[in-house]
């Protein structure tokens, strides 16, 4: 799989600006829900952004103002309900296993939420790195609506530490909307944008990052997941050996000269 | 112990409606203070819950405008400062074992907390999963006010991961009242309610919750306390497997039938 | 070292007021840089507080109306672009050892910040157990801005469990300043204070802090670091025993006594 711009995926849109890399779920009249096949290519391009290094960030967003309504109620709930259970752990594990591969890959991911951003939606804008919405958002981590649990694809991890133990149990206990305003305050969403701006900001914060030291960047990603579980004085640690590994690359060199000479560093990211 | 509605506690009182149990502390002339017997009975009563299938939720208050004044000076701090240290960690590790009740059964318990909720008070609240307050709660981890440390029954494990490591240092440090408003704000409380509608509408959440899919509302607590210090990719895993779990119950199946029937689906928890 | 009134630090200013000792950053023609000197010089000074026992808080500032600008770039950078691995290491592993310093004293730490506060100052801060800010303040994790990751003595561990994952992530990712209203709202700042008032009132909070028990706010700060990895089950019996531990204390005596006695408990710190 080459991620360059003649990258044609089959379930979503795929655009190649410079270094920044645009997934857009398309289709738009169901508000781009996944399918097994969506979710197959999803955890494929992520698993195979580690070798991309000519992509330094990737903006995920919904086309026809919607982000994503989740797994589709016809193409994924209905088989999954006469399936054994080897056949639903295929499903969970491959649901995971993007998440996985999203919090693997070495570009920051920004997601830019306009409107319905649902169950596995809900969960793709929080296995981001960044999370820009609209006022018109509204993300929900609506299992529980379907019968199931708010432990999907890491959510019980994950969002706790985002808004906090006490906000996470209430969503996904209940299932409820998050509002836009809420989601701001609460630290989901790490910008509220208008709908016409939205993608345009997200590219632009995207491009903006691009153009850092990106080796860094991974670096910060990797680290970020590295510690989840550490001890601190182990992550004090880890830290020191994961700076002194970027205080070798030439763009800590570049950023030095650069000072020295009153001039903005040029960074390439290695 | 049969935790159904002739079920009658010595030291707290207990109503049983549907599914739903209320637990209210009931001393109000001194607050609702603990004694070592509320806090055995309280223990022992939560440990039961993890067999009474007939109860979905809890929900956790006090009586007369006030939620629990926590461990009773005469009752509690006297006696404690003639025992030994074996005396003292029987103390200690029973309101931990009512912590780990807490979090052990299946049911998700929402405190509705007014007026003063302070010391093992606060932790009960703490302890829930979900926290209604009034404008006139004062919450206080007031350890420190009696000559004691902030690390009392899980706080500088649970409290940092609700509101905030800073914010949670400063209230374990100083033993402060959290104001109403604050609370809200900094996520401790999930939702501010008048005085005279407390308890109805934290009866009313929690019946909510339990005629959702119950088995998964479980799962949900259950995965929430497993992951408390897992890798992220383990806890993704365990997610696979336990949302696995959760797509074999009949709720599951209940939900999509009711989709394609556009009905509202009708859980029974299993 | 003894950390008397007479310790005369060569790299910053030491004040000692009864149980508070104020740390001063003291070289504001450069808004107090540190330098390989000062790292080394303050981690030898947190270490030996371990052994203060008649210091019970520390106040941490910096001269001049401006907190700390980070690793001098022609004292620290200029020299590091030069080293290889071992020599990095060196320096990383020293600036980490400042940070697991800080948090292994038993005197909890008050940040007193203004103006501004950014690289390696911003960690200070954040290393801190509590963090007074001026209107003027401006934090800014801003590694990325000389090359480098945001993993930085700790960052990547300890910014996301005071402000959230995501608000950690947009820091770290774009070494933006954070405003000091931001700063409140989202937990990095336990309180706003005037620039005239702050050290004093920076100060009352230390002084207040180590009229209390001094003994338990040590195990308070110490639990707080031991449960940063910990399962809950595991952390509520870690807690048991620590409390248990201070029950043994006169503090624990003196503050019942004095509640008895309907009178102020005097706390003594054993």
């Amino acid at each position: 799989m080459k991620l360059d711009t003649s990258y044609q995926p089959a379930h979503f849109r795929w655009q190649l600006d410079g270094k920044v890399a645009t997934i857009t779920l398309d289709r738009p009249d169901r508000k781009n829900p996944l399918t097994f096949e969506s979710y197959a290519e999803l955890r494929d391009t992520f698993r195979a952004l580690v070798q991309a290094d000519n992509i330094k960030t990737i903006v995920l967003t919904g086309a026809g103002g919607n982000f994503c309504s989740g797994g589709d109620v016809h193409d994924i709930i209905g088989p999954l309900v006469g399936r054994d259970m080897a056949g639903l752990l295929d499903f969970t594990r491959m649901t995971g296993d993007l998440v996985k591969a999203m919090r693997a890959c070495p570009q920051p991911i920004v997601a830019a939420v306009d409107g319905i951003c649902v169950g596995a939606g809900a969960i793709l804008a929080m296995a981001s790195d960044i999370r820009f919405a609209t006022p018109d958002s509204k993300a929900a981590f609506l299992f529980v609506r379907v019968g199931l649990a708010g432990c999907d694809m890491g959510a019980c991890a994950m969002l706790p530490r985002i808004i906090g133990h006490g906000r996470a149990s209430e969503l996904l206990y209940t299932g409820r909307s998050l509002r836009a305003d809420e989601g701001e305050r609460w630290g989901f969403w790490n910008r509220l944008v208008a709908s016409d701006a939205l993608l345009t900001e997200a590219q632009a914060f995207a491009r903006e990052l691009a153009s850092g030291p990106t080796f860094a960047h991974a670096m910060t990603k990797t680290m970020l997941h590295q510690e989840w579980d550490m001890g601190l004085d182990a992550a004090i640690e880890a830290e020191a050996q994961a700076q002194a590994i970027c205080m070798q690359t030439q763009d800590f060199r570049r950023a030095y000269e650069a000072f020295v000479a009153k001039a903005k560093p040029v960074f390439e990211g290695n």
